[in-house]
């Protein structure tokens, strides 16, 4: 909430580096990959400061270089964090017991305020994450068609599988209240479901929506809005092709501080 | 298929690292955990291979240390590999389209056999891993208390969660049959649900079964004997704890070896 609060928007970008997708002189500058997510992701953290106050890494993206992906990873939430950044690490993480502490220990070394979790395995899955003062973002209704068939289908009580997820995080969540009124606990809600969206508010009032879908995937910002909670807050909005890898004119850095300004400014407007 | 033949046993070894756990002679000799982690599983799999055939090293334990202990389980799954072993990498991954794709890179990358997947996002996101030539297990129903309250409610048609999660596993696995006849989509089914499990297993007849919930968390070799096709075999099950850290006389490594053989033996005579 503060850090929207000082950029005055929900915007977050997200840090989903692809090696193809690099600007030609960063390529060309650095042999290993991960050197040159590392300098790439540096320039956008840079860039997007003025506009945006949450950043979230894709997690895979790093990985799939291994441990000198991983590397680069910690090596950017922690620049995230000395910059004032919000770090939601999208790792989408999920396992019993002691192996959600261990993934929970995971992210708070690499500096992390948030965690984006898995909820299928059970609520109680989730408790090391918050635990370990970590925020989480539990998916509930994810932006992907293919989601559908798993998170749609009705239960014999009249819940969709979704609402069943909501229902366990508003649980859940109901223990880990902030002083802003807003839970720890939060929820991964499409912006492309924003139909669905408004059922699931009602289902989770407390909850922190992080919004995947806008952008790229055609979520708009009406839909984002009726995601809200009542005061017009509640909401985190991520954007991530359409910033980082934005065309047009002029050098890389300056197409993606523009993109992050033009995404910052929308979303402001919205509130 | 081909390693249980040649083990003769459907054990699994599950590498999950603690670091308060081990020997305490590892622990004096290495200052950094994952140098620890990696001696530690270096013993582990020279120890098991005459008796098992397969193992799963649980990405967690390792991750907690940062880039270093991804380095260790990059090292020590290609160990693994160079051993003869198939290695199952636990991650429980689940993400869309492209980044599912990069956590494929990344598991081939360690060079895994097969991963552990989450499948909440919908079945198209499992065709990544298939795709870049894993095998997947998909969490369908897990050994944990706290997931029967995601997993068990029923839907309208009469199925539960996991069932549903089944029949998705079954779909998708359809195209994707081996030579033996099983397919390179399984399921994760725990030991300690075995009433169910004979239920899911008329859903999956051509799913291998990962079965965790062996021996530590109170699942038996009757409980899993249920879990098998109708010739006997389509599952492998995994201990971890009770093995890697057993307990009794002599050095460790003699223990550990000791409670392999155990462990393959038991699961042998099942057959």
């Amino acid at each position: 909430m503060e850090a929207i609060g000082a950029s005055g928007s929900p915007a977050c970008v997200g840090l989903d580096p692809v090696l193809e997708k690099l600007p030609e002189e960063l390529r060309a500058r650095h042999m290993e990959p991960a050197e040159a997510f590392a300098e790439f992701c540096r320039v956008v953290l840079e860039v997007c400061r003025p506009y945006v106050g949450v950043v979230k890494p894709q997690a895979a993206c790093f990985e799939r270089f291994g441990a000198a992906g991983v590397a680069t990873l910690e090596k950017t939430c922690r620049l995230a964090k000395s910059l004032g950044y919000v770090v939601v690490l999208d790792a989408k993480r999920g396992d019993i017991g002691v192996t959600a502490e261990h993934y929970a220990a995971s992210a708070a070394h690499a500096s992390a305020d948030a965690i984006t979790v898995n909820g299928y395995l059970g609520p109680e899955t989730i408790e090391p994450y918050l635990k370990a003062g970590l925020g989480v973002f539990v998916l509930v209704r994810t932006s992907n068609p293919g989601g559908d068939v798993v998170q749609s289908p009705k239960l014999a009580d009249g819940r969709s599988v979704a609402e069943m997820m909501a229902d366990h995080v508003a649980a859940l969540g109901a223990a880990w209240i902030g002083a802003g009124g807003m839970s720890d606990v939060g929820a991964v809600v499409g912006a492309t479901k924003a139909s669905e969206g408004e059922a699931l508010r009602a289902r989770m009032p407390t909850q922190f929506f992080l919004v995947p879908g806008y952008g790229a995937q055609g979520g708009t910002a009406a839909d984002v809005a009726r995601l809200r909670t009542r005061d017009g807050g509640g909401v985190l909005v991520n954007a991530s092709r359409s910033v980082i890898f934005a065309e047009g004119n002029g050098a890389w850095h300056e197409r993606v501080g523009a993109a992050a300004k033009k995404l910052g400014e929308e979303l402001r407007e919205m509130r």
